[in-house]
């Protein structure tokens, strides 16, 4: 049955969904959640993602060049949707959504504390594509929060991440399986 | 915790799995499986995907300019890592997974029955990315299985839909959480 056109991404789900802190040129921080967000390349290590291009998001990454890929686990959701409000310009909704800023090692951008990771990026390229602008960045650094180590390894069972469905509508990863 | 910049795409999962078939100049299927994919436009309706440049998928696609995003079930993961394999150029992974090739509407590229969904693309962009290219497609078409459906709206439990993790491991959708 042909799906009509405009909701073609709702069967591109769940996807991971991230929190993108920033700041401007007077340093006010601002934080947005996305999904339409990918890793792009190895080496260099780069990560992508697509914003509407009248985004606070993207006003700051053009004029400071820099970019805070957060990871929230499940228990971050209230916290995520609050900052997907529209705040005026120049407010943090790191601060609104009762989030704790932390200063990052290798960008002006700051953290998101309560998150379990995060990918200190610098603007790489950016593309037109659509109603979207595209964003590549390349990662600086990574962090991780050592709770979510098993065996020195990453667990995806312990960090919980959430992925996002469509709307108003989340969801958590289910059962692990694994091939041969 | 600083995390192995090799490894922090790790953490940017689980992500949604798809199959993309293609055809070469003489007209012969490929197919395999990415999940360095997302949607990047609404309108026009734009799916992104990241490949390596010697891909048999990138190939085909700069030749004949079309591919098809097929999105796997569960119960297609055995196919899908048979997709995986690196068979000769020209060998159709499609026939090798015991998957059937069915005519798409818009596009040269075959699109595969087994998937509940399929969206027939034409090439729009593409753009070198670090290791990887970048593969910016114009969706011409979306089609989804009826079964899927529910009340005429899809339905992502019903499909349930395949998440890659890394290596080996992949994940299906768990809890659906609404927020409000």
């Amino acid at each position: 049955m042909q799906l009509s056109i405009s909701k073609w991404y709702k069967i591109l789900a769940p996807r991971p969904v991230v929190l993108i802190s920033t700041v401007n040129i007077r340093n006010n921080p601002n934080a947005a959640p996305f999904s339409f967000v990918m890793p792009c390349s190895t080496e260099p290590p780069l990560v992508a993602f697509a914003s509407d291009p009248d985004h606070h998001t993207v006003k700051n990454i053009l004029e400071t060049k820099d970019f805070v890929v957060n990871i929230p686990s499940r228990k971050l959701l209230k916290q995520l949707w609050t900052c997907a409000n529209d705040f005026p310009y120049g407010v943090s909704e790191i601060k609104k959504a009762n989030l704790t800023e932390e200063k990052s090692i290798k960008v002006k951008s700051p953290k998101i504390k309560e998150c379990f990771a995060h990918l200190e990026c610098k603007l790489y390229k950016h593309y037109r594509a659509g109603d979207h602008l595209l964003i590549v960045g390349k990662v600086l650094r990574a962090d991780i929060d050592e709770k979510y180590l098993l065996k020195k390894q990453y667990s995806i069972t312990k960090a919980d991440p959430l992925m996002h469905i469509s709307g108003t509508e989340f969801g958590v990863l289910g059962k692990v399986i694994k091939v041969r």
